[in-house]
């Protein structure tokens, strides 16, 4: 097996894993999370990903979100990666919170010395989802969510994979971030000083052309969220840009007092995993399996 | 005020803090965290107190064990002290995770230097109760569980203070320290080579003589928990003991597969909270106000 475990725990009646691979495409030893709902024992279950957050690794959704016991309810799987590759030795990796480690933005980088190692939106798109579907009891029936540098690296997966997700959501997501302040940055240095390359991984810019099958976007904000207040995460974009397109409904839900973190996350979870849930469930290529 | 905040993040409709204070008791600054459900905005509601286990703060209940949802659900507060004296600089406090910092077993220590801080009984049952009524919108009517160390910190809590606690249950309790392995080292090095001190602290040798209130006593177990299989919590012990007497009533659940972590907790918290709030909520003094 190409997965090493590393750690498992009952939980809700089915089983937290993580595991270790190395990643061909990251050119690193990766660790992700899945937790294996019940049914899981005996059939074949549809897949949820999560992508986490700035400064995140595969541990702090599992750990905070109480998104287990949903997963359970539905029977349905959920896989966690890590948001960056690991332990690849580049010169400033560690330099900020905001680039390098822990801040992969799910992106394919163009510039030395990232594009060694930084592919993450193939990595996530396309490696972890085979051997996901090769190793553990999932279907290829798959849908996709995730928080801040997450829920946009869920929303451009769904809007470049076109009919690869069921459904798509997100929490607080970074929405422009060819322009917004703390993301262009981070964009500009793994994407280099080039308008086009950076729109080609921007959700508001890339959300107007969609044309795969119709797609229901959700997205949950807190108004007392310091990066949505210093207009780094900018939702409202996003919902203008998408209100052209006929292929894409997006609500996008303002709650009054909620922050970034995962007192915020979690109070919502449930909303989620149960849109993403129905859609999985109607899907017949999982609930066939 | 007494208490200083030091954070808040609103969570399921109501809210997750932690606050600070100088602690009389304990004579050194501490940290606890509460959390405030949606109807403590306009009203007294009951509190439920959690008594974590060995290394744990304040931080680990709030974090990982998706409790909140649940108070919100029923509307009581959710009171998580942390697990021994801070800062207090005394020589081999922080030698072992076993004794010391983050292990004050909440009792009241009588050997030096331990003596002069270790008064966590008298903290979790007297002081933080009077402070958080005064100062935070809830009504005197509680109820007490625990996990691990915490968990037996519970059963000590409830059993010497009869009548205090509207219910008790605990997640894989230590429940014979006073014999088991880790906990009786513990024990000795707080409470000096004392068979009748520490038994005056061992739930297992409280449980028979108790003469207050009719108490129904929820304990979760996982069979695979590696401290349950080094006979480090007993709580069949526990039962044994509880069987003379006629004014408690054990239901002990096995869980097969179930380690000693916070995705064992998580998983059985609901019929916890379920079971507290019930006992809350039922009792006069917290309806009322």
């Amino acid at each position: 097996m190409a997965l090493k475990e590393e750690s498992c725990s009952k939980c809700f009646d089915g089983r937290q894993l993580v595991y270790s691979h190395d990643s061909e495409t990251l050119k690193c030893n990766m660790r992700f999370a899945v937790y294996l709902p019940p049914a899981a024992e005996s059939r074949k279950v549809p897949v949820l990903y999560y992508l986490s957050g700035l400064t995140c690794t595969e541990q702090n959704v599992i750990t905070k979100a109480g998104a287990q016991r949903i997963c359970a309810k539905h029977n349905i799987a959920l896989v966690c990666p890590d948001t960056s590759p690991r332990g690849v030795n580049l010169e400033g990796e560690d330099d900020t919170w905001q680039f390098g480690t822990g801040a992969g933005y799910y992106l394919n980088a163009t510039q030395e010395p990232w594009s060694k190692h930084y592919h993450m939106f193939d990595y996530v798109t396309k490696e972890l989802p085979a051997l996901v579907e090769k190793e553990l009891p999932v279907t290829a029936t798959k849908s996709i969510f995730g928080h801040s540098m997450g829920g946009h690296g869920a929303l451009i997966c769904a809007l470049k994979c076109p009919g690869q997700y069921a459904s798509v959501t997100a929490f607080a997501p970074i929405c422009n971030p060819s322009v917004t302040p703390v993301a262009s940055k981070a964009l500009k240095g793994y994407l280099g000083d080039d308008k086009a390359a950076m729109e080609a991984y921007d959700a508001t810019c890339l959300v107007g052309s969609y044309n795969g099958p119709m797609m229901d976007i959700l997205i949950d904000q807190g108004t007392n969220d310091g990066f949505y207040k210093d207009k780094d995460l900018e939702p409202e974009a996003f919902v203008r840009a998408a209100a052209a397109n006929p292929n894409i409904s997006v609500v996008l839900r303002k709650h009054e007092g909620y922050d970034h973190g995962y007192y915020f996350i979690s109070s919502f979870m449930e909303d989620h995993v149960d849109i993403h849930a129905a859609a999985l469930n109607e899907d017949g290529s999982g609930a066939a399996n």
